[in-house]
C-alpha cells in the first residue's frame, strides 16, 4: 500500500493556457490526477500528458459538482498516494472556493499546497487596456462578485463616486442593475465602464463605454456562459490607447466605442 | 538599420522566479533587453541568458529612476530595433506604474504588450494562508497603498467594519496608523490582521494577530526593506489551518500568534 499522497491548489490563470506559472505547469507535470473546471484548461493536458484528467467543471469556472463531493474527492485520492492537482480557474483563493478545500484537507490530514495564479480581476482588464490602478486616477480597487444584489449592495453602497476602481466579476446578468445603484448613489452616468468576457481566450470580446450605457452593453450571444466581468472607474478611459497593439487580444465579436 | 522593436511590459509575479507566468518566460527568451526592478528577480535571469539585463530598481520593487527617464529609455531602446522586457514586480497594472509606461510606448508608437502577473495583493496573503475571499468571511476584497495617509484615508473610511477584506499594499510604516483608523471607524480591536513580508522568498516572514496588536507587530528588521502588506479581515483566521503545509513558506524569522 503506498504512502498518503497530496494535493496542490493550482491557479490556472484567466484563461490562456501560457498565463499559468511556471510553478504551476510544474505541479502538473508531476501529476498522476488533475481535477478541473475550466473550458479553457483543455489545452492545458500538454503539460500533464500522463495523468489522468477528471472534468468537474462547466461553464463560466463554476463546478458542476457539489463543493463537499469534490473536497471528498481530493481527500479520496490522496489517501490512494496519488498526486493530485485541483486546477482552479484564475486564482485558488479569488471566488475559487480554494480555501473550503484547503480546510478540508487540513481536517483530513492531507499535505497540501496552493499555487498562486493570475486572477482575472486583474488581468482580464488589463488585457483590455485596463489598468485596476494608475497615477492620478484610481490608487486602490475594490473587487466583489456580480451574481447576487445582496453580495454586491452592502459594499458597493458604501463607496462614494470615483472612490477605487470597481471589478465585479460575473456582474454581466446585474450590470442593468448595478450601473442604476451607483448612479443612484452619486456615481457620473458618464463615469467610464467595461465589460470584459473570455479574457484570454479565443472568444475574447469587450465593450467599453460609461455607466450611463453599460445596462444596455451589447454583450456577444456567444459569450453568455463565458466568464465576464465589468470594470468602473476613470481607468477604463486608458483602454483606447492601451490596448492599441496587436498583441493584445482585440475584440473578436463586439468592438469598444471609446 | 533594424526596424522598431517591441516592449512587453511582463509581471514577474511576487517574489519567487518560479511564479512568473509560462508567457512572461517566453517573452524573456525572446528578448534582447531586460530592464527589472526586482531583487529576486536575479533568479529570472536563467530564463534570459543571453539578454542585456538593466537594473532599474532599489529594493522594495520601487524604481530607482525617474519614470520619465525610464519610459524615455524603453522608447530609445525599441526604435533601436531591440525586443525589449520591462520586468516589473507583481503584477505591471496594480500599482506598477504599468499604464504609465504604456501610454509612452503608444505616444511613440512603439509596439508594445502586457503580459500579466500574479500580484503579490492576492498571493502574498495566499502563501500565507489567507484566502482574500471565503464563503461566508468575505465575498469582496480592498486593495490600496499604505504609503501614504492622503492616499489610504479616504478609501478606508468608507468602508464599515468587516465589510470587505482589506489588502493594505506597502503598509508596514502605517501600521499603527491604519490600526488606529479602522477601530476609530467602528472596527472591532478583535479583527484578525497580518502582515506579510517578502512574500515568496527566502526573506518571507509573516505576523497573525489582530487590530489590536498590529500596530505593535514586529517585523524582522532584516526585512525592512522587502515589500509588505497588511491584511486586516476574518479571513486572516484562516492562516493557521491554511498555512499548514509544509510546502507553504513557514515563517522564518517570526512565527504567527494564532
Amino acid at each position: 500500500m503506498t504512502g498518503v499522497g497530496r494535493v496542490t491548489l493550482v491557479g490556472a490563470g484567466p484563461g490562456s493556457a501560457d498565463l499559468i506559472t511556471v510553478r504551476g505547469m510544474r505541479r502538473l507535470a508531476e501529476a498522476d490526477l488533475v481535477l478541473y473546471d475550466a473550458l479553457s484548461s483543455e489545452e492545458m493536458r500538454v503539460y500533464a500528458p500522463k495523468a489522468r484528467w477528471f472534468f468537474v467543471g462547466k461553464r463560466a469556472c463554476r463546478q458542476s459538482i457539489a463543493q463537499e463531493v469534490l473536497n471528498r474527492l481530493l481527500v479520496r485520492y490522496a489517501r490512494r498516494g496519488l498526486t493530485v492537482v485541483r486546477l482552479k480557474c484564475g486564482d485558488p483563493f479569488v471566488f475559487g472556493r480554494g480555501g473550503e478545500e484547503g480546510l478540508a484537507l487540513a481536517e483530513a490530514g492531507i499535505p497540501f499546497e496552493v499555487v498562486p495564479g493570475v486572477s482575472s480581476a486583474v488581468a482580464a482588464p488589463a488585457l483590455a487596456g485596463i489598468p485596476v490602478t494608475h497615477r492620478g486616477l484610481a490608487s486602490s480597487f475594490l473587487v466583489v462578485t456580480g451574481h447576487h444584489e445582496a453580495t454586491y449592495a452592502p459594499i458597493l453602497d458604501q463607496l462614494g463616486p470615483d472612490s477605487a476602481t470597481l471589478v465585479i466579476m460575473m456582474g454581466l446578468g446585474q450590470r442593468a442593475r448595478i450601473a442604476e445603484r451607483l448612479i443612484a448613489r452619486g456615481w457620473s452616468g458618464g463615469t467610464p465602464a467595461a465589460v470584459v468576457v473570455g479574457a484570454a481566450t479565443p472568444q475574447s470580446a469587450r465593450w467599453i463605454g460609461t455607466l450611463d450605457g453599460l445596462g444596455a452593453a451589447e454583450v456577444p450571444p456567444t459569450s453568455a456562459g463565458a466568464p465576464g466581468l465589468l470594470v468602473v472607474g476613470a481607468v477604463v478611459g486608458l483602454a483606447a490607447e492601451l490596448a492599441s497593439d496587436s498583441a493584445s487580444p482585440l475584440p473578436q465579436q463586439h468592438k469598444g466605442q471609446t
